[in-house]
């Protein structure tokens, strides 16, 4: 007997016919002796209603009162889900995250989970009932309901594994697993049947947004074996694990871009020491990331410097440098937001060299030039212009071999 | 200073607009210096639509998940109440049924309020803040959800009222105030400026749909008095409170119909001792409240006996019967759903006679036949053919004078 998490996103329970899809779902999962506990975001839709609503009221709603209107999305869930498995003739208990006592920190729409103090799941369980909880929401020591922040379900799910010892945490949405890129871009994408934390890591945190970055991280601290999966299929989807020696074999497990980035170049900087070092702490300061760095190199003594900041920081970055450019010598600053950051992403690039030429020479030959590049221990980036990011995309897909049938032609 | 608690149902907050004229009116009651508890009801609308979605679902929905689904309603209507409230600059903090510790039993849907502990808003009103406060729900000692049935956020105002020793409860809602008659049957109908508990009861439990009996009783019990108004507008509403001297001059305060009750006649019983008892408590045991009873003249040992049931009772009741017909020799039933219960309600009546006499002689100058009488100490009911109720009541208005300009042709 196993004990199964299983949280299912908004689509997978958007209306009554997918709860009573999903009930049947849970109810297969328990008749095959496991233990279910369900972690429910809001139905589809619900969560922007009630955002929506409450920015009608107020321009700026204090962020307790929008964790006490949001969390009563999940709650809606998890009853009409309770409900479900009741019809069908099996026993489910609901419970909100403060009656599941997910306990977290006090700050309101990003609370930080601190504890599970599961023996009220526990208890019920052993009792053979379902047990279906509000994701996304927890409570503070005073009682106060808190919110996780954007994909918190997928963390309450993954957190809920980990206090419980869970055999495996599904995450259910309504994409098949974590693909070898986008397959609205490359339709030859292929399913990953198993990738490492840290390449998914890597892969969400550059764009894929299957699973929240939050969420990996915590599996990976916890050691929770995350399958992302469809509701809407019996497919076996993609399992998110440890690494195993086997996993080291591949080199690119997958590619993938992001938009979200916009590039800030400060021309004609006197290339003086210190002046590099200024700017970016004042940035740091004022709590943006910078991502990716490149200096020209410089002539008659002045240079410039580009690197890329998230998108929705980059108006607060240039205001931060304008606040600074007399005092460093700055005289000109441009802000170019169309840019794309080209990512291919593996384990093997820890042991095997020649992945980054190959990645430029292929963008070369396609006549798409580079702007910027960073590298990690596990994946390579170039900033390249928005406009060519599915032509890269494609490119990259191609020349790593990720295609469907590729592995067969190989052979 | 004056502590007042103010309850605002669900057309008074139906909307962004709506909720933005409840907060400038709580922001208005304390700017003179009151300290304000809100107690709110789900958006108009909201909490059937839940329990759509749950029919939808399951036929026979539980009971505890249907709790954990309505108690959503009022946390969304408390989270945007504050939210607004925070817009004008003001204070606010929005409380569930838990966080106010509203202690109810564990009679889910219909739960019953137990206890308040009140320390929590105490401290927040002490602190200079609105108060709002989710009515409806509270927890029972599990810490499970429960509500409190129809009406119950009424109940939810006055218990807090009752138990902060407010100085008033508003209960705001979309009529004026509490009518000699219902406005739509009777235009002079006017509104009463002052009515006892008792009164109140009466009419309510007659079929005034402005305020829940429950709330009264539990008004009558600890005090609580209360201010019957609209939230659309500014004028004094309808004070319900305890009797003072001046209250019993009023022969008759108000007069209502209800067309909640079913007639059932059982033809040609044996007119013997016990039988009616036997009747009656088989009725009674099957939990069903008979109202009014009528047993004709008997006539060669035979005779027909008639009384009246909740409609919604009704069929259960002719069940009753039909399973002890045989033994008590009854022959055939007939059940009539077309009457309607035509009532005046006085406190007057405890000490002036000549109201009865009046009323049915009014009714018989205009043909309306009498099939039934009841009376309390303070109401006079007539069960009626039910398509002369609002003829009824037009002529039990006028002939008590209970109209508008009335009270100035006497005097």
């Amino acid at each position: 007997m196993a004990l199964v998490v299983q949280k299912y996103g908004g689509t997978s329970i958007g209306s009554v016919e997918r709860v009573r899809a999903v009930a049947e779902r849970v109810v297969e999962t328990q008749k095959k002796g496991n233990k279910v506990v369900v972690v429910l975001s809001a139905m589809s839709g619900e969560t922007d209603k009630l955002i929506n609503l409450a920015y009608q009221i107020a321009k700026y709603p204090k962020e307790r009162e929008l964790d006490m209107l949001m969390s009563t999305g999940e709650q809606v869930s998890i009853a009409l889900l309770s409900m479900a498995i009741h019809e069908l003739g099996y026993e489910a208990r609901s419970m909100t995250g403060h009656q599941a006592r997910i306990l977290t920190n006090s700050e309101h729409t990003k609370a930080k989970i601190l504890a599970i103090e599961n023996k009220y799941i526990v208890k019920e369980l052993d009792k053979g009932k379902v047990v279906i909880i509000a994701g996304f929401q927890g409570i503070d020591d005073r009682g106060e309901i808190t919110t996780l922040g954007r994909g918190g379900s997928d963390l309450s799910g993954v957190a809920l594994a980990a206090s419980l010892k869970a055999d495996i945490c599904e995450i259910y949405t309504d994409v098949e697993g974590v693909f070898t890129a986008d397959p609205n871009i490359v339709p030859e994408a292929t399913k990953i049947p198993t990738i490492s934390y840290d390449e998914m890591l890597e892969l969400a945190g550059l764009g894929a947004k299957v699973l929240q970055t939050r969420s990996v991280e915590f599996a990976k601290r916890y050691g929770v074996t995350i399958h992302v999966r469809s509701s809407f299929s019996n497919e076996e989807g993609t399992l998110v694990t440890g690494e195993d020696e086997k996993m080291e074999g591949v080199l690119v497990r997958g590619v993938t871009c992001s938009k979200n980035e916009a590039k800030i170049t400060i021309l004609k900087v006197p290339d003086k020491p210190g002046i590099a070092a200024k700017i970016f702490s004042k940035i740091s300061q004022a709590n943006i990331m910078v991502d990716m760095i490149v200096q020209n190199i410089s002539e008659k003594g002045i240079t410039d410097i580009s690197f890329t900041v998230p998108k929705i920081e980059s108006a607060r970055a240039m205001e931060v440098i304008k606040s600074v450019a007399d005092e460093l010598g700055i005289k000109d600053i441009k802000i170019d937001d169309k840019i794309a950051k080209l990512s291919a992403v593996g384990l093997g690039m820890r042991s095997h060299t020649g992945i980054a030429s190959k990645m430029f020479s292929a963008l070369a030959d396609v006549g798409i030039n580079i702007l910027m590049i960073s590298t990690s221990e596990i994946a390579i980036s170039c900033a390249i212009d928005a406009k060519f990011s599915e032509l890269g995309v494609r490119i990259l897909h191609e020349v790593f071999e990720l295609g469907q049938g590729k592995e067969t032609l190989l052979a």
